[in-house]
């Protein structure tokens, strides 16, 4: 259609057309999304009954991964960290938000970004409704939303004392790869890229989460490190913990490596993204049905206690004095 | 509470006492809240039967906002940018969750910006129910969530032929202050404060966007000029339109500058936060008792029109050709 002579023109290319032209997502239709992209607001109809799980992190270049990062993999990335807080909650994800900084409007970045963004939302039926495109740093925001049934959400404050404390997956391979880029120690290549694959492209426990409605008491998924992220479940619920220090699943390069680098990526790791959660005793066969059921490994680590504080034992049962501390943003430089 | 010798430590000042200390919200409380700060998730019972709101917004320091800005008006902003998007769409604030990129935790400018946040988020009843914060180049990214009975959102699709085109509040004031800042004019320092107020501090439509459920057929923010976004109604609903040039109610002190500058930024301008929307002619009283309602000023500047194109007319219904564009993230450098 032709404009007529005294019309404005628009601009040729706009971030209205990056979102187009990159982030039409054409595999996932949901009843529930009455409106997606291209208003002021998306329309959610929720399914009636059912409570809102809502998360949202930031990641930013040069902090949360290189800024030469795969863009593929860091558009993977980026949705699993919070699919991983719906999975900890035991919410069933449904849509999300993107915003995005770029310094500046490369296709074939954003060609490589979106496909894995797109390919783990696809997977895991999950719409993206709404966003926002800026030049700036780079920089990447996702809100998520999942639903599930109300009171059944897995939450940091539910701990009883005399739980059984379990972790799913193995830990510590993503911290040895980054060992590895820093120097900190050297790892074959083949091993090397074997770590910085869980590194890089964290699985989301979606399917252990919802398995574990009604199994588990409290959960959290380790993003900062085990006794960084267990903490947070002792001070809200109130209890203390001890854990079993070498019963600590190690990923598959870091366990081949010496005791004392096991112990401290195992437990002072981060960006794991695995679940930690508690649940009785006598939900043991429970917890491991629900880890076959999901396909996803379970190992139980500890226990939850009354006495407040955190305590590794090594396997006689022994106390282990470590110096530790878990990732934190504002004091780590 | 003292630890056991051999517990582990953690760090003293982390990101939990930052959104402790300073996002704590206390004269909210909102039975749908179900679980705020402090989990992997937050957890939301919708209203039964209502529709869900969600916009996303990223405002990036340097491009959105001087890096020098005042922490406080830079609170209420990004808030208020967001807010506008509901009202653009008829709903009503219920929530919002916040990420945050710091350069450093700054314990002055963290007080300043929770206020100037958490006063605007207040004034609406729209909890802060989530966030993340880290260390990084400025960026502020806010998600807000809102509720409407299913139908009657306003939509940029549903423009009428026939519909009168009308602008809440006034326009130009905050294209104008940049001006001021840019030195492309000079502006008395009373004159260019005044502006800047327009430009720092926008005031969210919420009131009147509620208010004309029912009685405007399409609506959207003014957010990067009168022209881009009014060609986004027209485009989404396949129609045209025309404008009366000089009835576009421009702001206080833009109103005291010559013609073709007042023409240019209620055009074109940008930052304006103002509502732009659509209703049928025999909705004419509605649409003034709505703005009455809401104390919002509502002036009716143009019509909805079968030929395609935006049609921008003098005072005498002659053609006006002037060369503006709206702004473009990425295609402004």
């Amino acid at each position: 259609m032709t404009s007529p002579p005294h019309s404005v023109q628009y601009p040729m290319l706009s971030e209205f057309d990056l979102i187009k032209r990159y982030f039409a997502q054409h595999s996932v239709t949901d009843p529930r999304i009455a409106l997606g992209i291209g208003d002021d607001c998306a329309l959610v109809n929720p399914t009636p009954g059912m409570q809102l799980a809502i998360s949202t992190d930031m990641l930013v270049s040069g902090r949360h991964f290189f800024p030469d990062a795969d863009a593929f993999m860091l558009g993977h990335k980026c949705l699993a960290v919070n699919l991983s807080d719906l999975a900890a909650m035991g919410a069933a994800p449904m849509a999300f938000t993107l915003a995005l900084s770029l310094p500046e409007a490369n296709p074939d970045w954003l060609e490589k970004f979106s496909q894995g963004l797109l390919a783990l939302a696809d997977a895991h039926q999950c719409s993206l409704i709404g966003g926002d495109t800026t030049k700036g740093p780079l920089n990447i925001c996702i809100t998520v939303f999942g639903e599930l049934p109300p009171g059944s959400a897995l939450r940091r404050d539910a701990a009883q004392v005399g739980d059984d404390i379990w972790v799913s997956g193995a830990l510590g391979d993503a911290r040895l790869a980054l060992a590895g880029y820093w120097k900190e120690i050297h790892l074959e290549p083949a091993a090397h890229q074997q770590a910085a694959q869980r590194m890089h492209q964290p699985t989301p426990r979606i399917a252990l989460g919802l398995a574990l409605r009604g199994v588990a008491n409290a959960a959290l998924d380790i993003s900062d490190g085990l006794i960084g992220d267990l903490g947070h479940i002792l001070e809200r619920s109130k209890v203390g913990a001890s854990l079993q220090l070498d019963s600590l699943p190690a990923g598959l390069v870091l366990s081949q490596q010496a005791l004392e680098l096991r112990r401290k990526f195992t437990l002072a790791g981060g960006d794991d993204y695995e679940l930690c959660f508690t649940a009785p005793v006598a939900h043991r066969a429970k917890v491991i049905a629900a880890g076959s059921a999901s396909a996803t490994p379970v190992t139980r680590v500890g226990c939850i206690e009354q006495a407040p504080g955190l305590r590794l034992l090594d396997d006689f049962g022994q106390p282990v004095q470590l110096q530790l501390s878990s990732f934190d943003h504002f004091s780590t430089p």
